[in-house]
């Protein structure tokens, strides 16, 4: 699509097709979407981009998006701070808030080790993981990452790096997802699922608190 | 998705959420990847989507969009201001236009009659149409609209307003698509192309002129 008849039209085509998986053609239906709206609720949503970037940071003690230097998990009275749990985004610190079943609190390391894309140790929040496990404030680091080889990479990479201090790491449970039929799963998650069985009677208590 | 970390992430994904086909899920990932970008970039996105509302208007001949009164079509002295191409919204503007086959003038109507959407002729802008035909301005309407059953309709609908005025009306061609097989095409269509058969020279004449 081009033979845009106005200049405008263009630019805002333009900037919303850098958004990710956003097209030139859907970027124009949003556009002209918008264009169809109210004054105000256009002004609202340009206005809310703006605040957006300038007012969020970064929570200085978990690194989770927040509007106020210590996030709301961190600054929470009630929340374990020794069980830390290790996510790859603030998309999973929601996955596991929506579970309701975590009351530690977590670090939000930036993305996974990925050599392909470039991203290193350097570049993730690992000294200030450190830094709180050195410091005795950390007594269980949980690792949750993806089941990816970046994940394991990363994982491995954490263990090595924080295993000679007196710190229990753990990391999440593999297995059949509940619900799921045995013939259906595959055969690494269904082994692992073996491996890792936990006795009958834990897995009746920790159903019993889950609910 | 709930539980978010920061009110003001929670606000900017319900604004990209209001977009047409965008959840929450895909809003969250759009508004983390504008975080991720650079200040000034952001700046510019919210920034545009501010002027574009301001600044775009709709041209007052043709109903397009465009950055000033009178949009570069119909302030353009060497397209024909006698041939109105009827079309029911900018995109298919842009259409025509990429096919360098029409060097006449549009007419926007802003939609198409549709009572299931609650849309009626007094909704889209045919008296401003029905002026120009009046005022003897206009010589050829092409109806240019889909060949869907609320197209038909405001084809109909057109045709009756418009017919009594001594002004060609023409529809576009319906047919096969060019490069397609005839043992796919759909028989209605390959109906129509039958009954709608044209002289070969003409067809040779005027692949001729489009190259």
């Amino acid at each position: 699509m081009h033979n845009y008849s106005s200049k405008l039209l263009e630019e805002a085509v333009e900037e919303f097709a850098t958004l990710p998986g956003i097209g030139r053609k859907t970027a124009l239906r949003l556009v002209l979407h918008l264009l169809k709206q109210e004054d105000k609720e256009v002004e609202h949503f340009g206005q809310t981009v703006l605040r957006m970037k300038k007012e969020i940071v970064t929570c200085r003690e978990c690194h989770n998006i927040s509007d106020s230097e210590l996030c709301h998990i961190c600054s929470d009275p009630y929340r374990d701070k020794e069980t830390i749990c290790v996510v790859e985004s603030i998309r999973d610190v929601m996955s596991i808030e929506n579970t309701e079943q975590f009351s530690g609190t977590y670090h939000v390391l930036g993305g996974i080790i990925s050599p392909m894309d470039g991203i290193g140790p350097a570049d993730l929040t690992l000294d200030s993981l450190e830094m709180k496990v050195k410091t005795g404030l950390c007594k269980e680091v949980i690792l949750a990452l993806s089941t990816t080889m970046e994940g394991d990479t990363t994982n491995f990479y954490i263990y090595r790096r924080l295993h000679e201090y007196s710190v229990k790491i753990t990391t999440l449970a593999r297995g059949v997802a509940i619900g799921d039929d045995l013939e259906y799963a595959d055969e690494v998650t269904l082994g692992r699922s073996l491996l890792n069985r936990t006795s009958f009677e834990e897995t009746f208590k920790n159903s019993k608190h889950g609910t």
